[in-house]
This record gives structure tokens, C-alpha cells and sequence, in this order.
């Protein structure tokens, strides 16, 4: 059984909305999950799964500050990351508004860590994206990611 | 009176409607403006002109491969851009479908040019962008890109 | 036994150089190989191979036009590639020259496939870059890049 | 006289070194300086000044938690940030280490302010960078940097 770590920021409660849906996809598909505040989370969680989703809002088209510090505090772990499965989400506030820079910024530091991501060929290829309150468009997006994630890191670390 | 060069390349029609209203939105602000397909454009044209919007669907995440000849074109001018103005659009079709990095990526061309590109505080940051035909949000952002990036040209090349 | 296709476009011979390290390195973990220039495949060679890598030079921060035209002819079998194995690389004329900006434009267009695609812990993290000539350096990179994505498409698909 | 605001993070004193050259760029180019870690300095200092220089570590690819939140606070004066003038730079460990995400990651940050940002056609394009302890070419890159943002302030704002 995966294990499954979803680390999100959230103000306004949309992104968490997003992380919970993430949740579920990965249940569904067969992985133990964690699901926290990354602001809640100490870096020694990352060891104890197969698996890192960040969510974050997009503050000037990036991770907000909590994300980018949960990742800067990660070089402690550095190079013991290799090999796990990543992902990524956001929430704009406009549809031009940083959603795609904010998911590719995750997604590359994930890169860094030698992790491993897949995107999709349907819907939001780099990561699941909502404008505003996240509608069910964005909800299936999400549940689609965290069954992806739970999947491939079965196959991988199962 | 600031000359404004606007290149695209459209299969559907939309980025063709963008296109006509950021010409429309440069017009108004007092600019001299040609708008042609990439296709029908030599690269002498670049220099003919104070400033280049470009526009392109998104095709994996990045400008259409005419849009990249173009530029991989531009090349025998590389230096005699320095100081234009820049700014880009795009088409995509889905919410999370590639449109930031499309316009980021003609962004990233205008910069290695040597280029002034601005961005927006309100909007679609970046550079316009729609998601199937535009609609009359990408409309009103495609018109003030017009407006913004004419209004620049005059500031620096008036 | 996985099957690794390395298309490439190469003018001076450095990025050729570099994917024959690729290769090297992706047959000494066993994998089946395919190298050639971009330029002399057909789209369907993608359907015959379980990974890709893709090299090009960085003109204008992205991959050459060539590149660019097989990833969008790629579109007539877009959501046929999912789940295959991506990887790039690139060479610029400057440190600062676009070499990471035209390695992830080639990942994000992966992504868009649906691909799975994994980064590295140490040195060039997106994917191998070289500036001018491939050194020593650069090589190494690119024969370790051949040597993951065949040890990943073994993984997945073995 | 134009004004300008250069604010980094540095741990290794790399990006300071760099940063000082910057200044001493800006300076030469008739520019009014404050040169500061982005820990000392209130938001309100935005205001004051007609350009910002973002400097920063390249931290899993993206600028150190300390730069994005100097950014995040930004939203402060979400607006009124319009049409100053920016440019970026960065320090890596590696060649292929993130410093062009790094630099484009704070580009993009002040494309979402609506401020204008201009590259170079020679040299490090997006925002100089440099690998380890900055060395003299880089620190050209830095001067150089320095003496464009002051030149486009002064046509702009002088």
C-alpha cells in the first residue's frame, strides 16, 4: 500500500477544498494518505512516504512563502528524495492569474529532489487548477491527479 | 507615432480574433499597426517596427512551430532588437491547457532579444489568454494589451 | 527489454554528441535504443518505443523549430503516450543562455503527453545542459540521463 | 535621478558580491541605489523607488523562501507597482543547477505587478547568474544588468 503525502497551503479554504478531493482520488485508488497543512508538517514526513502533492495558491504566478519554506527546509533530505512519485495544484484568482507558473514551480523543485511526475493528456496537464472557489471541473481534475499519484506509486514503491 | 508589428499564427480562427483586437486596443492608443499571420511575414519586418506582439495557440504547452520558425528566424537580426517593445497571447483549449507557458515562452524569446516586455497587475498577467474562442473577459484583455504595450512604445520610441 | 527513442536536432554536432551519450548510457542499462535526428523520424515511431528523449539547441530559450514540429505533429496520437517515459537536454551558446528554459519547455510538452518524466538530485537537475561543446561534465549528465530513463522504462514497462 | 531598490538574499555571500555589482552598475549609470537583504527592508520601500532587483540563492529552482516572502507582502500595494522597472539575478551551485527558473521565477513575479522588465541580447538573457562564488563574467553580467535597469528607469521615470 502507498503512502501518500499531501502538503497544501490554504487562506481562503479553496485550495485545501482541492487537497481533500486529492484525498479521496488517492483512497480510491488504493493509497494510505496524510493530508496536512504544510505549515503543520515537519520534514521528516516527506521520509515516511512514497509520494509528495503540494497545493498552494498563487501568490505572484508561485508557491506562496509556507510552500517554498516547507522546500527549502527539505535540502536536509536532499538526494534521499530520489525516486518518489510527485504532484501539484493551485488556485488563482483569474484565469491568466499565475496557475500554471504556481504548479510548474512545484513541480520542478520536485525535479530537483530527482522525484518522479506525470502529467496528463486530458484536462490540466501539469496539475490541477482552479479559478476561484474550486467548481467541479477543477474537482474531478483534482480527484484524477491523486489517483494518478496513488497509481504510479503503487507500480513503483508497492 | 509608435509602429506596432502584430504576428500570429491561427488554425480555428481565435487567435485571430485576439490578434484583431489587440490591433484594435493599439490602434486607439496612437499606434501605426500591421497584423499578419507569422506565415505571411518576413523577418525584415521585425525591424520596420518599434515593438512585436505575438500570438499563438497552444500546442504542448508552447507557441505553434510557425511561431518558432519565425523566431528561430529572427536570429539573423539577433542585437537589432534590443530596446523593442514585446508582448504575447495566447489560445488554449482547456483552463489548465498549456496557455501561460505559451505565452511565457514567447515572453522568454522576446527577453533573449533583448526586448521590454510589461506585465499587468489586473488580469491575465502574463499576456491575454482564452480558453476556446474568446470571450469578452479575453477580449477586454487583448484590447488593453493593445493599449499597453502601444502606450510603452510611444514612451520610449516616440 | 525497454525500447528508448532519442530524437534530436543537432547543426554544429554538439547536441548530436550529446545524445550518442544518452544512448550509451540508456544501452548499458539495457535498454533498446533508437537515436536519430528529429528531422528523419515519423510520428509513429513514438508508438514503437516506450520512452523518449528529446535534445535540441536552445534557440531563443526553447527547442529548435524541427523539435517543435514534431512534438506537434505528435498531436495525432495525443493520449496514446501516456504513461511512456520522458527525458531532454540542451546546449547554448551561454551559461546563462536558455539551456533550462528549452530542457523544460521539451518536459512540459511531455507532461501535456501525459508522460512520466523524472529529474535528478545532482547536477543538471530538469535535464543535461552543455554550454558550447560538451565537456567532460556535460557528458556525464547525459550518459546518466540515458541510464535513468531506461532504468525507469524497465520499471514501468519491463 | 533615477531611484532603485536592490534587494537579495544571501547565505554564502555569492548573491551579495553579485548584488554590489549591480549597485555599482546602477550607479555608474547615474542611478540613486539602496542596496539591502530583503530581510531588512519594509514593503514600503517599493514605493519609494522606481525599480527593484530581485538577487537570489537558486532553492530547489525557485528564490529562497525570504525573497517570496518579501513578494507575498507585496500584495500590500498590489497596483501601485505598475510600470516601475525590474530585473533579477541568481547564484547556483551547479550549471544546470536552476538558476534561469530561479531568475524567471521573480521576472514573473514582477510581470504579475505590471512592472517592465527588459533582457539582453549577449550574455545571460534573462538576468545574469552565476555557478558557485560569482566569477568575472558573471559579475560583468551583474554591471551590465545594473546599467540597463538604471538606463530604462531614467527614460522612464527621469
Amino acid at each position: 500500500m502507498g503512502r501518500l503525502l499531501i502538503a497544501f497551503h490554504s487562506r481562503t479554504g479553496h485550495v485545501e477544498t482541492m487537497a481533500r478531493e486529492v484525498e479521496a482520488g488517492a483512497i480510491e485508488a488504493g493509497a494510505e494518505v496524510t493530508c496536512s497543512p504544510v505549515s503543520e508538517l515537519a520534514e521528516a514526513a516527506l521520509m515516511k512516504h512514497d509520494g509528495l502533492v503540494l497545493g498552494s495558491p498563487a501568490y505572484y504566478g508561485l508557491p506562496a512563502a509556507p510552500v517554498k519554506s516547507f522546500l527549502d527546509a527539505s535540502v536536509g533530505m536532499h538526494g534521499r528524495l530520489e525516486g518518489k512519485v510527485g504532484g501539484a495544484f493551485a488556485s488563482a484568482g483569474n484565469i491568466g492569474g499565475g496557475n500554471e507558473t504556481t504548479v510548474l514551480a512545484m513541480v520542478h523543485a520536485m525535479l530537483v529532489h530527482g522525484m518522479i511526475v506525470q502529467g496528463t493528456a486530458q484536462g490540466d496537464h501539469y496539475g490541477p487548477v482552479a479559478v476561484g472557489a474550486p467548481d467541479s471541473r477543477a474537482l474531478v481534475q483534482c480527484r484524477e491527479l491523486g489517483k494518478r499519484v496513488a497509481t504510479l506509486i503503487e507500480r513503483l514503491h508497492g
